[in-house]
């Protein structure tokens, strides 16, 4: 069996893997991220230690961002700027290739998710988003089989949106923004903006309506500008159940029957869905990058 | 030389040539648009008249929308819903095939436009949007070389936007979603809310910064979102040329310094510009199209 190697490379956590897509992980382990040195040699002595299973055909890396992604820019592989202490500037691959001498593909931790989403569902799905709403709004996009690469990566979560009025004043917490969609929907501006305790929110608390509204306008527009099959939607706070099915309606709604597949709330239903895979799908992602990079 | 055959076919007129896209057109006619029969009655004489050029190699169609991109579903190549009376359902590929049996490629005009604003400007360019702000708002994506195709085509003319406050209560003209984006700063939607002479807007109106404001959110979501290498602004509210500053001083604020590659004015003056194809895009779209289905 041809094994290799996967990296979930978060901001506060290092998730390493060997396996494949197929096969799931024979061995993983998980690193605290702290500065680049440190981590790194966490990650070199896993992938050592796991030399026992065999010679690996490829190395993924799913990282966090912004990241270069853009094999022919210098900056490839280079984590951009970030607040992380030490870390910008830091060059995922050749770190990785200082001990790992094999084909290493990247990209960023959601569009590898992505990828895991379209393996995971199945039925010949090329175009798919996913969305993680959880400390931040991470948007992952594949069109026509491929994770999508700009100028950047795809960053929609900071998309202006339109304020709800039962924000009333609420300023957002975008550092970069203020009220773009992270800065009034990501978890931590849910707890800034209401007293509320997740585990029981009242079901006519306006948390409800004013959220779906942010994360209905980023599917709105997803639908309308790249397209996708099915939007993914995943992270800390969709794991309040309730908030699905009106997202589902709020883009009903802002579409208005314009898109010719999406009319119907059972349209809703089919495309706008929980994520399907079981195992963390950044880490499924890594292993897909690295099947693709050895391929 | 190889020679190709082009329809523009746009809701008011088809524009049909005979050439390629690197040697352009060496016959072309204005068809006006009426009903089907009557319209592709008078495409087949122009292909029929223009057989003394030489055989054709291939046909690119760039179509009005909504229209089936995806060839494998029932609906490629067929108009959908639209309240242009008579073309609902109409298979675009299928009239053209009854008198031009040749590889057909077809897309939107628009995502033809995006193809022919790639070649026009050069470079190795293989990001791109394709705007026209007129009687409604158009867009073509090129993500990878490639047209932007999912669940449908690209749509982002009907994105939601932030309302300006000086719009008032203007409810804007789209007849699906009101005040989306095209609802708001298409042509017609300027003509509604002011009471402006197009030859001659006093520098001090409030149309400047509000078309500024929404065409900018548009500029941001597309940057956020497939992070095109240029965004190309054309069509006739485009023609006044105080815009395109406005909007690309907006773009910057709204992008507040958070994508790598966009930080100063700069950068906004090499990405965010006006056409560069010389001869009408969505034809030389065409020729691409038709070249693309015919290699």
């Amino acid at each position: 069996m041809t094994i290799f190697g996967a990296i979930e490379a978060g901001g506060t956590k290092f998730v390493c893997a060997v396996g494949s897509s197929g096969g799931g992980s024979l061995r993983t382990t998980t690193i605290p991220t702290r500065d680049p040195d440190g981590t790194f040699a966490d990650v070199e002595a896993f992938f050592r230690s796991a030399a026992d299973l065999g010679p690996l055909a490829g190395l993924g890396i799913a990282s966090f961002g912004p990241v270069g992604v853009d094999p022919a820019l210098p900056q490839y592989g280079r984590i951009l700027a970030t607040p992380k202490p030490g870390w910008e500037g830091t060059d995922m691959i050749a770190r990785a290739r200082d001990f790992l001498d094999v084909p290493i593909g990247l990209d960023t931790d959601v569009n590898a998710a992505a990828l895991a989403e379209i393996a995971a569902i199945g039925g010949g799905l090329r175009h798919l988003a996913y969305v993680t709403v959880g400390t931040g709004i991470g948007v992952g996009l594949v069109s026509a089989g491929r994770t999508v690469h700009g100028i950047g990566h795809p960053e929609a979560g900071h998309i202006p949106v339109r304020r709800h009025p039962a924000h009333g004043d609420f300023a957002g917490l975008c550092p970069f923004h203020g009220d773009c969609l992270e800065g009034l929907a990501a978890g931590p501006a849910v707890a800034a903006a209401w007293d509320i305790t997740p585990s029981h929110i009242p079901h006519d608390h306006p948390f409800w309506d004013v959220e779906a509204s942010y994360l209905a306008q980023l599917c709105a527009s997803l639908f309308l500008t790249t397209g996708p099959e099915r939007i993914v939607l995943g992270g800390g706070v969709m794991k309040q159940e309730r908030l699905l099915p009106l997202i589902r309606a709020r883009t009903l709604d802002l579409l208005g029957g314009y898109v010719h597949a999406l009319r119907t709330i059972e349209d809703m239903e089919r495309t706008i869905v929980p994520p399907a895979c079981g195992e963390p799908s950044g880490l499924v992602g890594a292993f897909l990058l690295a099947e693709d990079a050895a391929a």
